[in-house]
């Protein structure tokens, strides 16, 4: 009976998420209410704070729900890893309402009033992750500070995904991506590494094939880790 | 006589660009109104309205204003002047309201409805041209792409900035600045090109050194091109 309620909570808890997530993406943070996002998700205002204690805390579980949209979706190990979560990211980030809202809530905090790093510190957690798995393989040059990298590789997804957006709503952003690496890789290799890593926009289009048949399935909710 | 007047009209123009920057950096585009600007100016709002229009005309005169603010205080040529060139950016936009409020405009356009990738486009054009002369000196791998390798350029940078400015105020955007550079160059220079480029932290400093006096003295009005 425990077990079922705390089901039931978490399933409305991710109702929520979504439809605050469309709302902020839609509307901003200053642009959202509470009572929009109840109504969208079907559920009372006292559900909503049962779960939500205002607004700031919604945008917060939603910009803190990034790296979950993506994570999923990836197979690979090391410093592939991180080239692989780049090119899903690039992907997701015009498929995935909660990712792209939480992007726009990262980079708007600022004008509503809110400086949480965390957003971005979590993504550099993720990235460093794989650069640990990449230095241990072998792949990384002695040079790369990894949380530096992954810091510069967040700031510049940060960036990359700005700046497409306002010229063509994201449509060459996995083109802006297969040129950071085109650009980064020289420095990060070790010499005489010889694994088979590849940051081109054919391995790109080779991740976004093994997650489509997800993508076209129930949803982000029913998928597990490969 | 005339000539007179054109002065002035220079004079007004810029004191209104400035009113309006230091705004613009506080407020936001939201938070700002022209009243609030022409009594910091100085200035009846119809002299306000003989020179901008509209907020939305004066903050893209402000995000046009950018490069300006930068270019100035250049003295190096080809990839060293693009590297100089974000070492003073980074300095600037702790110093330069009209760099800031430009920055801040830039990103949150998006917020109020503005989508202009023109102040993108004019810092990749002033980096293109850098990485031209860069090309012609045999400075630059020919595997670069100038027009895409100044895109990252300027992607990288707005990201760095907004992270480094959520983190700390952008107390650490120099030492992001110099980590960009080491994390890029190996991809960029020619092989046996041996000019002496230099995106170190010593460079940083040295930059900045040049252009101290200008910065204690008569402010960015009085500065022409070295």
């Amino acid at each position: 009976m425990r077990e079922l309620k705390q089901e039931r909570a978490v399933r409305t808890r991710a109702i929520i998420l979504k439809a605050a997530a469309e709302v902020f993406d839609e509307l901003g943070f200053s642009g959202a209410n509470i009572r929009e996002i109840t109504q969208r998700a079907g559920i009372t205002q006292g559900a909503m704070y049962f779960h939500f204690g205002s607004k700031e805390e919604l945008a917060r579980a939603v910009m803190k729900a990034q790296p979950m949209t993506v994570l999923p979706h990836l197979a690979t190990r090391g410093l592939q890893r991180l080239i692989d979560l780049t090119f899903v990211w690039a992907h997701r980030l015009r498929e995935d309402v909660i990712l792209r809202a939480g992007v726009r809530l990262t980079g708007e905090q600022n004008s509503f009033g809110m400086h949480d790093p965390t957003p971005y510190q979590d993504w550099a957690a993720v990235m460093s992750e794989c650069l640990r798995e990449a230095r241990a393989a072998g792949e990384l040059s002695d040079n790369v500070d990894i949380e530096v990298l992954a810091d510069f590789v967040v700031s510049a997804c940060t960036g990359m995904q700005m700046y497409s957006q306002i010229s063509c709503e994201r449509a060459d952003l996995m083109d802006r991506v297969v040129a950071m690496w085109q650009h980064l890789l020289p420095a990060l290799r070790a010499p005489g590494d010889v694994s088979p890593l590849d940051g081109s926009a054919l391995r790109a289009a080779e991740v976004l094939r093994e997650i489509a048949p997800q993508r076209l399935g129930a949803g982000q909710e029913t998928r597990t880790a490969p």
